[in-house]
């Protein structure tokens, strides 16, 4: 089956496979079952078999899945042995911490630039990687073709910043502003990363149980 | 329907929801069909009256939604207004950002302490809050009681941190480390942050559309 034809929320789940894979692959294991990888990843077994089904015959019964190959071939879909230019607009807090907590090259991408408004900020160095000044944004992107663009500007200012750069041939943006982009050409790829959603799943299962615990 | 019945997937969408909605509420806006909200929310129609319905009849045939009690209702679900105590351990770069970043009322949290093991970071102040020093944990929760611990530190730390935290009365984490944290209680909710998932998203699809561009 091609990878075009996987669907959406099997895609979603193969960064978790990826990860738990490359994991057990670290520590040597050689091959596991469904059933063993479910206990891990707090999937169904059943999930799992469909899932790992959607691309091709690598668990075979009473064998389980091959580690490696199966991290390998799941790494080859993602694409992380890649090297997408990504520039990283706004050195707030924020930017800031995600220049320096995200591992790019696990994910297949190489950061080649460092941007922000402010001119205190502009000209000092992050990690030895230098922070230009927005104004000469246009002039890197003619020059180095950056894809991705990664967001961690002010709310105000993310939605025009994201049309200029995609006239300046961005194809791709990382979003950590509280605003969903939405932008007209719908080849560009947007993922708004809202960080805010995950703690809302603690406080309805804080709630949920407080309800459970005064029911009994 | 009872909160309870709300299917998994359908209350991972929830946040999503009242973000748009309470955005449409903002603007004025009183009322909204499926069809307005999926070509914003980038669902399908059918989609969001599946959704929706599971919580109760807020649609009606002709009129649509009307945006505010569905915002309100929402939020209940989600339990917005409430006010879980949370605590952040870890005072680096990442730390430092999710404490500033995050708009923890709008989630049902109030951030009641800060925790760093580094002597000359525990003692300084982060927007107005003392910065403790990690042996004082213990004494923290046996006084405060936080329900939610929200853990940016290093990832060989984490689940020793996050075990002992569970003994000091924390019901939920909310984790930053790039290892998934597994706990022996399965009433201890957690919420494993994998920015990068996202991240992989954008170079999967980058790949892809270079392999549609070559195909064609």
């Amino acid at each position: 089956m091609s990878k075009q034809e996987i669907s959406a929320s099997v895609i979603r789940r193969l960064p978790r496979y990826h990860r738990f894979l490359g994991a057990l692959c670290k520590k040597g294991i050689v091959r596991i079952s469904s059933k063993e990888l479910s206990e891990q990843m707090g999937l169904t077994a059943s999930q799992i078999r469909q899932d790992l089904n959607c691309f091709g015959g690598f668990g075979q019964q009473g064998y389980g899945y091959n580690v490696c190959a199966l991290y390998d071939e799941i790494g080859r879909i993602l694409d992380t042995a890649a090297h997408h230019r990504a520039i990283l607009i706004g050195l707030g807090n924020f930017g800031r911490a995600i220049a320096s907590h995200v591992r790019f090259p696990e994910c297949g991408c190489e950061l080649i630039g460092l941007f922000d408004a402010n001119p205190f900020v502009a000209g000092k160095d992050l990690r030895g990687m230098p922070v230009h000044h927005i104004d000469t944004l246009a002039g890197f992107c003619h020059q180095e073709h950056p894809e991705i663009a990664i967001l961690c500007v002010p709310d105000s200012a993310v939605q025009q910043l994201a049309e200029k750069l995609c006239t300046l041939g961005v194809k791709a943006f990382w979003n950590f502003t509280h605003c969903d982009l939405q932008l007209a050409d719908p080849s560009v790829l947007v993922e708004n990363v809202h960080l805010a959603d995950s703690l809302l799943m603690l406080t309805f299962g804080l709630h949920r149980d407080d309800q459970s615990d005064s029911a009994t």
